[in-house]
């Protein structure tokens, strides 16, 4: 999978409060600490920014908002996806099978 | 980047109208044809439904819709990234810039 | 309270299907019938098309979207309330309570 | 209409900063203060928070809490209303216009 991403899993996780994560200095271990209903809401609210970025894009604003509110999105969906013990690999991995995109395939492309 | 989040956007970017996409065959297709509005729908109801897997999965379902529901968000917010003509690559490299992780590290990585 | 509003609460009700509601022949019913998810994920729905509404509305379209969508929002959160027993009526004494609103005040208020 | 809704449009409208609502003592004056995007993205969360609250409810927790969220719901809708220069009166003029109910229907159930 993208390392990015697994570097990405890899910081969310190691904010956990069981890894040491600390509340008082992470914005994610806070999140973690509060526990399900902040990181839902955070989704709530990602996905509310994210289509108000689109529309202002469409008004004549910055597409790049888009882009930064869709950031947000999946990064707080990654912090959901750690606080139920899934990867973004997970994630990748039901992408593909729903795409009839094998893991060989994913191999045989990584050598192209 | 992830090669089959690339190859997702790429089945996603040959969806579109003008890429030959034809929304009696393809679910894509009939959501670029309907335009933004249809996306942006999408957008709200899969972060509602990924919310609400979450609830279920606590009170005794399973997690793995958590994971369904948010493989549907990823996929409709790549999506939403093509429709403004911008790819998964690009949301990576903003998490990636945020974590302070370069294209160095990247490159580094990747060789481990 | 509203006369209309409690008439288009008693509606509501009469589309539950304990109550003889048809999913046949009325939308409500269809809802009832699907139960919690299919009025949750019209809520997450019914929000963000409001939003978009406001967005489209800033951006020189009509204003009235915006009361079309939120009259969609509060017709919604009827059948939710519906769905648990609960009626508007309920919902304006807890805006009163918040607003020091006493009851008192609510029937002094009818006679001016 | 219900004179609890009316009067609690006139406090929102009273919190208007043209009215004299001061952001530093008032959180309606705080959101109109910040405008548009504030008022949206509290739409959002409300109606996330809704669905939360309904989903608690149905694992074991309190159908009031639905209640408290969907009060919540109503009156950002409000504040929204009123940036927009609608007040509740219409929201409810278009319940009655779609529910058949006129306004002479309105009068007479009044009387009764």
């Amino acid at each position: 999978m993208s390392e990015i991403l697994k570097r990405v899993a890899d910081v969310i996780e190691s904010r956990k409060i069981a890894n040491g994560g600390d509340p008082e200095k992470s914005y994610v271990a806070r999140l973690f600490s509060k526990g399900d209903d902040a990181i839902l809401k955070k989704i709530g609210e990602e996905a509310t920014e994210t289509v108000m970025a689109a529309k202002d894009a469409r008004a004549g604003g910055d597409a790049s908002k888009v882009l930064y509110e869709c950031a947000d999105l999946w990064f707080h969906s990654m912090v959901l996806l750690a606080q139920f013990n899934l990867k973004p690999q997970d994630v990748i991995d039901e992408l593909a099978r729903r795409e009839g995109l094998s893991g060989i395939d994913e191999k045989a492309a990584r050598t192209e």
